[in-house]
């Protein structure tokens, strides 16, 4: 997140447009202040603002404590609170970097899928849940459950996305298996046939979508899916593209009062622990997902491009964190390098 | 299925062993003959044979039906009433089809990991579950349910497969946002540390699961899973592989009363509608779930290895039905030249 406050600052400097930023804990850092992973003043704070950059939650240190206040509940609140229903997760492979994917150079370069995961409702969410005795043993449930509503709104934003680029959506769920998949299933075709019928609608079940991600990725443009799958999914997506490190995610939500969304940024990776600390984290992901920021919360698509062009030029100049290295190895720079070649080039 | 009676027919004929085989439907073509996927005299049948063999089922055709009588439910029945808990997914990288992968060659080379799935609970087979009105709108619910007993059992068959392997289980799940996630970690811990403490074991997020497949799938040995989870991670596995029309999978159940487990034996893919009859199909993965049957409903692990060996001559010999060409093109066997091909090398 440091580095993204370089981007911002040059944006006041060199660009005159001044981002009135603030910050807060959330997930671990938050429990280790405050002992729990989101303080109501925190969550007030986010309801706000025009649009939240969130770092990363979780790690090995906070694997004991009570399910309640782990760090995920933090991350989880916000989603469910600011109501940020529709998670676009690009999986994009950059240029530069098709060779280091484990696929084969062929099937991922030029690479530029979405996925639209529902991100505030399914088994996430849904109630009953918890761990139970039954008889003289323990039960652990957990609720898959999607309204018709839930279901249709996520399905406009995967439609009109598309739109805006290939056209083409592709829904998955287990239809076959389960009773929600198949009022997913029917809910996004009646969305599709009545308001979105230029738009080319195909299904998958979604184990057989996992597969297809891994064999022909490009065969797709936008996928909508549920809370569950799309995490999954996206996680396997953006393995492929082999820029784990690179990815961003703009979660959306209703329009608020000045008409901009409810929106929350943050890379695709996790905290990654065993490296926290050491400078040698990518920032790639956090850097161009304040770049969804300004073209989803600030209507700055030029300037979003202008981010995303200098990471480019980064990139293709060879400059590489130790997550960039191939087994060839290389010398890596710092996160905090990487940040400014990003803004030097800027 | 009938390159597979090939195969037993020859054991009769050359092996002295003799196998009654006897026939029945169960999915689609249940459906048209008896109006349901599954019929009770079929059902009381499976529980009284030493191994079922399954071709496949489902189909677009099938697509419009009741949710209770899909095809799938014909399969779901099976596994359920003879309680087929462990089921078993190999994902085995064939060394004649290594350059067949969409990954690279040096990621997949060599690759023999086992997925083992839970195959009787959970979101499967969870209630509350159904579409049901709320409002005036509908809402779709499924229940992902676990019990500590069913949760024990898979373990155990996994802990014990990992025994004859390479020692190493890591079990996957979700319990950073589910409960029931929560319980799965928790008790296989617990039989671990009670009844294998000498295996290797370790725990992952399914995510971070779906990730580290697609990145570097040889990190594993046995990975146990839910029902849910395996029918996704299983998938992606069998294609990272570039054999998805070779994999073979067995569905175990505890020990019938002649000491043999109840059994259910599967190719991992689906029934491929699109080449149904047009003599394309790879016979392979059926021909390898009947080697899984000799090794684990009859302990006669030598000729299970007999019928692997077959196969793998056949492959290093070139011979390829339409599925196992890439790009390059070459010319195909059709299915019952494959089979031909597979007894000839026996
Ligand atoms: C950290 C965790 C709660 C989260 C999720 O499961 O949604 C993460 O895996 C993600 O994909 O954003
Ligand atoms: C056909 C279907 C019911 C089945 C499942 O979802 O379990 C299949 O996908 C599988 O993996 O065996």
């Amino acid at each position: 997140m440091a580095e993204v406050k370089k981007i911002i600052g040059w944006f006041g400097a060199k660009r005159g447009v001044q981002f009135d930023v603030t910050e807060d804990l959330v997930g671990g850092c938050a429990y280790d202040a405050h002992g729990t992973p989101l303080t109501d003043a925190t969550m007030a704070k986010a309801q706000e603002v025009d649009a939240v950059l969130l770092g990363a939650v979780g790690g090995p240190k906070y694997d004991k404590l009570d399910f309640s206040v782990k760090p995920e509940r933090g991350l989880l609140r916000l989603r469910k609170e600011m109501d940020l229903f529709s998670n676009l997760r690009p999986a994009q492979c950059f240029d530069a970097l098709a060779d280091f994917s484990s696929l084969k150079k062929e099937v991922v370069a030029g690479l530029d899928i979405v996925i639209v995961r529902e991100l505030t409702s399914g088994v996430y969410f849904g109630e009953p849940r918890g761990i139970f005795m039954e008889g003289n043993e323990r039960v652990g449930i957990n609720t898959q459950r999607y309204t018709e509503s839930e279901i249709a709104r996520v399905a406009r934003s995967a439609f009109e996305l598309a739109r805006k680029r290939g056209n083409k959506v592709c829904s998955m769920e287990k239809a076959n298996v389960m009773e929600s998949g198949i009022l997913w299933r029917d809910v996004v075709q009646e969305i599709h046939d009545k308001e979105y019928p230029d738009v080319e609608l195909s299904h998958m079940y979604a184990d057989a979508g996992a597969m297809q991600l891994c064999r022909w990725p490009k065969q797709f443009d936008v996928i909508v899916t549920d809370n569950l799958f799309g995490d999954l999914l996206s996680d396997a997506a953006a393995m492929l593209t082999g820029s784990l490190g690179m990815l961003p995610s703009a979660s959306l939500g209703a329009p608020m009062a000045n008409g901009r969304p409810k929106a929350l940024y943050e890379p695709v990776h996790g905290s990654a622990p065993d490296i926290a600390g050491t400078g040698k984290a990518n920032p790639i992901a956090c850097i161009l997902s304040f770049a969804m920021a300004l073209r989803y919360s600030f209507d700055m698509g030029d300037e979003a491009t202008r981010v995303e062009k200098a990471v480019e030029k980064v990139l293709a100049d060879g400059v590489r964190t130790a997550d960039l290295l191939g087994p060839e190895g290389g010398s890596p720079v710092s996160t905090s390098v990487m940040g400014d070649k990003i803004l030097a080039a800027l």
